[in-house]
């Protein structure tokens, strides 16, 4: 697993894949004069070795949920990416006809449980999302508990896959690891910072885990599909009165996990299994021809993070499209505005699913 | 269908079989010094033509959860029915060792999603009381909404039967036939007042359906399996700040149905497979031989009802193992209190499921 060593120090240096994050937050995405937030996630996310990056379709000033906003986050992100990335649509209670309509622009359908509205009927308006989302995109939820089974119940009934993001709690990866035992096709991801901060450390914060939950995450290991930065740091920095810099957190993820390799609590396979083999896999992505992480697996790192404990794991180049553009954590090309939107990227035929419930296209009306 | 005609009146005459009401309320069931209650909820249901009554474990006065309340209602109920009944026992956050001990002596486990504290994890307590309860008795819930997706997802994982009661929602009525037709083991009732009442005849009363969803109930008859007497009309007589007797709503049940027979709503052999036919097969009860009820179609009955409407279809006649113990609405024998508690029966051998949950007995220790 280590491709070498470097001589003068013993340090062990790895070659990664280039790594994907799959949920990845930008405060200002939706901004009508456009924002550097964008900018700043991508060029953070390359540095740190993230050379594909699923941009989440929620920011703090609204949600892609429909055509006009998916236009504005093109146009915000366009020519501005430094990595490869794709753009999700949310669900509302009503926007089944935008969904149908966006989703050959987007990479996957977002179905929000923790911004539904109380009153709304879930279950109906979740059967509806399944009816017609195509089958060639996938799912993700962020539904805990009874929300979780809700939504895996309706999964199995129309035999469905669904992706269920953010887990922070032993519950729920028990009840994803008996589905998935029981044959139901459900994967998930774990923020990385949920594996190392809890509430012991962060009293009153409730976007992270209890320490209990915390056992049960790493306890589960096997069960879960995908690490990711996510929402989470962002989070954490508003919890604590901090400015939800663009980014915050990215730059921590790798070392954070690198450290528990030097711990021997993960394996460098565990990482690149769940940052590049499975998110390629459960997201449908394309190869990365020429694309490279290379990582000081010994060297202190001097990126900021929420963890007092010192971090290993030094990104020291990063070769992307054959190209190096980062070496010892700067941007070493002047064109580094390279990264395609690949939303309308897959592997599948995009088919919407013929329905009972879709009658007579009327869904397609909006 | 109807077994033959009043010559004098051109009356219609039907002789059915004994009704079961699948879920009996007695409010003073767990008294410590007696109560008069279970009589007369037991009489009243002989009056009416229901020979089987399965009794709720939750009355006003607290629910059989364990081996002592359980033996309460036993001390309640032994020698003082005028039907065959049988007890249930009420799941709770921490019962399940006694939900085993107490399985051989009731007929069924009602999981009380609505009593349900909310801070309980309930996937996970439901769940150990899949893996826990025997596999030769029903598991009843009065689950909505998402709870209700949770159950039906934990009984499609566990791959067990159950039965939901009272369902209210058509929306909770079209996952049930969705699943059904998905091919999971779903079974429900309806209360046969929310068949007739709606909020719009008595506004604030939430325990009865909305128009709409009353509708959604008429239309959505074919997935609903049971008609059942259940709590609702001790509900609404509550809430319209009457006292609640012992017994509301039994009598009028059966006409209410025959009523809706006239008017062309339904035909006696719905009633017959979902007040006989599919009670006695969804709860493995005992046949009665000899035993009918003798109902004139077109004669209007005297019982007293919510329902402004006049009502047809008088029991005249209950015969109860080959003996007339009713006529014209009168118990017309002197020993009639030769009900048996048939908790015990069962046509399936007993068998406490082997769970992965359930390691060296453990969970049988109290
Ligand atoms: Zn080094
Ligand atoms: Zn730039
Ligand atoms: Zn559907
Ligand atoms: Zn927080
Ligand atoms: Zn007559
Ligand atoms: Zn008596
Ligand atoms: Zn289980
Ligand atoms: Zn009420």
């Amino acid at each position: 697993e280590v491709s070498s060593i470097d001589s003068q120090s013993s340090h062990r240096l790895l070659s990664l894949p280039g790594l994907i994050n799959i949920a990845t937050f930008v405060p200002s995405l939706l901004s009508a004069g456009g924002s550097p937030d964008f900018e700043k996630v991508s060029e953070a996310s390359l540095k740190a070795g993230f050379t594909i990056t699923r941009i989440l379709p929620t920011g703090v000033d609204g949600s892609i949920t429909d055509a006009l906003s998916l236009l504005t986050a093109q146009e915000n992100t366009r020519g501005k990416s430094a990595v490869d990335f794709n753009l999700s649509i949310a669900a509302t209670g009503d926007n089944a006809s935008q969904l149908v309509k966006a989703s050959p622009n987007v990479g996957s359908l977002v179905i929000p449980f923790n911004y539904f509205n109380n009153n709304l009927d879930k279950v109906a308006t979740v059967s509806e999302h399944f009816n017609v989302w195509p089958t060639s995109k996938p799912i993700v939820t962020d539904a805990s508990s009874t929300d979780l089974a809700s939504i895996l119940l309706l999964a199995s009934l129309h035999n469905r896959p669904v992706h269920v993001t953010n887990v922070l709690k032993k519950a729920d990866l028990a009840l994803i690891s008996m589905a998935k035992e029981k044959g139901l096709k459900v994967t998930c991801d774990v923020s990385i910072h949920a594996l190392f901060l809890s509430q012991v450390e962060f009293p009153g914060c409730s976007h992270l885990p209890t320490k209990e939950d915390q056992e049960g995450l790493w306890e589960g290991l096997e069960s879960i599909d995908i690490f990711a930065v996510g929402v989470l740091p962002s989070q954490l920095a508003k919890s604590l009165g901090l400015t939800v810099e663009a980014g915050v957190g990215i730059a921590d993820a790798l070392p954070l996990l690198l450290t528990a390799v030097r711990e021997n609590k993960l394996t460098v396979e565990d990482i690149v299994l769940r940052l590049s083999t499975n998110p390629k896999k459960i997201f449908d992505l394309h190869d990365q021809s020429g694309t490279t992480v290379e990582v000081d697996l010994d060297r202190q790192t001097t990126v900021s993070s929420f963890y007092s404990k010192p971090l290993y794991g030094t990104v020291e180049r990063v070769t992307y499209n054959d190209k190096t553009v980062v070496l010892e954590g700067k941007i070493v090309v002047s064109d580094f505005h390279l990264g395609k939107d690949v939303s309308g990227h897959s592997n599948a035929a995009q088919v919407v699913p013929a329905s009972p419930l879709v009658k007579g296209g009327a869904v397609f009306a909006s």
